[in-house]
């Protein structure tokens, strides 16, 4: 295919809330030559959820308040990825602080963009395999976070249901239901 | 479970650029009593997205630059619903532009906001059958827009192997691909 990337003529920062989003404007070229003024992007920080599998078959999963869809959510073990850490230690500390679990394999199963034309935040979805609990859950956000255990099936059904309300959490349960149905 | 909703004590538009953005700060009020400052928020407008399968098994893809992840993605017919349309009404236009196909079964797979805390757009995931090709494909999008047809295992290897840049392609995608696996 040919090289279809738009170039960026010109960028101004339209709002700057650092570590949170930075909102930007950018007059860019296509390929065929025309310009595009004024389009909006938006970087926002990356992400790791978490499809933990206990030994005997049960998902971890989050119950919590989201303010993007209004109401409580089903969710996975998540968070941002703070200063310093890779993908990887990011997912490792979200799942012990909202769960309490540490798990010994790890297994990166895709990462998207949350906002195909803006951008916004990159998420990495992971499974995590052979959990062990060693401490109680303290996830220290603005919501309060209850974590609780569903097999694979319930956690499709509730997802079926209408209980997921983010695409972030909604790509790493499906990728997890996949993992777990062609597991070679 | 007690009612955990956030109370908007302020909001202000920090920008307007309807019908594509707007970005708003609010004021909340946790139902521990806390207030947080600043929260960030954003709607921007809803999509749908289809996953739709001819008659011998093959799914409707799409090859496409998007500026958010900055590259050429794999996608599946989705654009952003008019003023006036319905979700359903927008997902056959959308599929009958980016692809030509007419399809007679329609079925809502999920809905889901595509950032959990700021909200963003509201995505609306269709699994359309009953495929007729009816004319050729006008997406009339800013980046070119290559239809194509691909087998649900060859697509699930695509997403798996990262040619998948969005979160929302990637639920519309492994929806569609969850229900061939568990028809009725």
């Amino acid at each position: 295919m040919s090289d279809e990337r738009w170039t960026v003529l010109r960028e101004q920062t339209l709002v700057d809330r650092q570590p949170w989003l930075r909102l930007i404007e950018q007059d860019v070229q296509l390929p065929d030559g025309r310009v595009v003024e004024g389009y909006l992007k938006a970087d926002a920080p990356p992400y790791t959820s978490v499809f933990a599998l206990t030994e005997n078959g049960m998902v971890v999963t989050i119950e919590e308040y989201k303010h993007g869809p209004g109401r409580v959510v089903l969710k996975l073990p998540a968070g941002f990825i703070e200063p310093g850490e890779s993908a990887l230690e990011g997912a490792k500390r979200e799942l012990l602080e909202e769960s309490g679990y540490e798990a010994s394999e790890w297994r990166l199963l895709g990462q998207f963009h949350d906002d195909g034309n803006r951008g916004m935040s990159l998420g990495y979805h992971y499974l995590a395999q052979g959990l062990r609990k060693v401490a109680e859950p303290d996830a220290g956000d603005l919501a309060t976070v209850i974590p609780g255990l569903m097999t694979a099936a319930a956690l499709r059904r509730a997802l079926l249901a209408g209980q997921v309300g983010e695409s972030a959490t909604a790509v790493g349960m499906l990728l997890g239901l996949d993992a777990l149905q062609n597991v070679t």
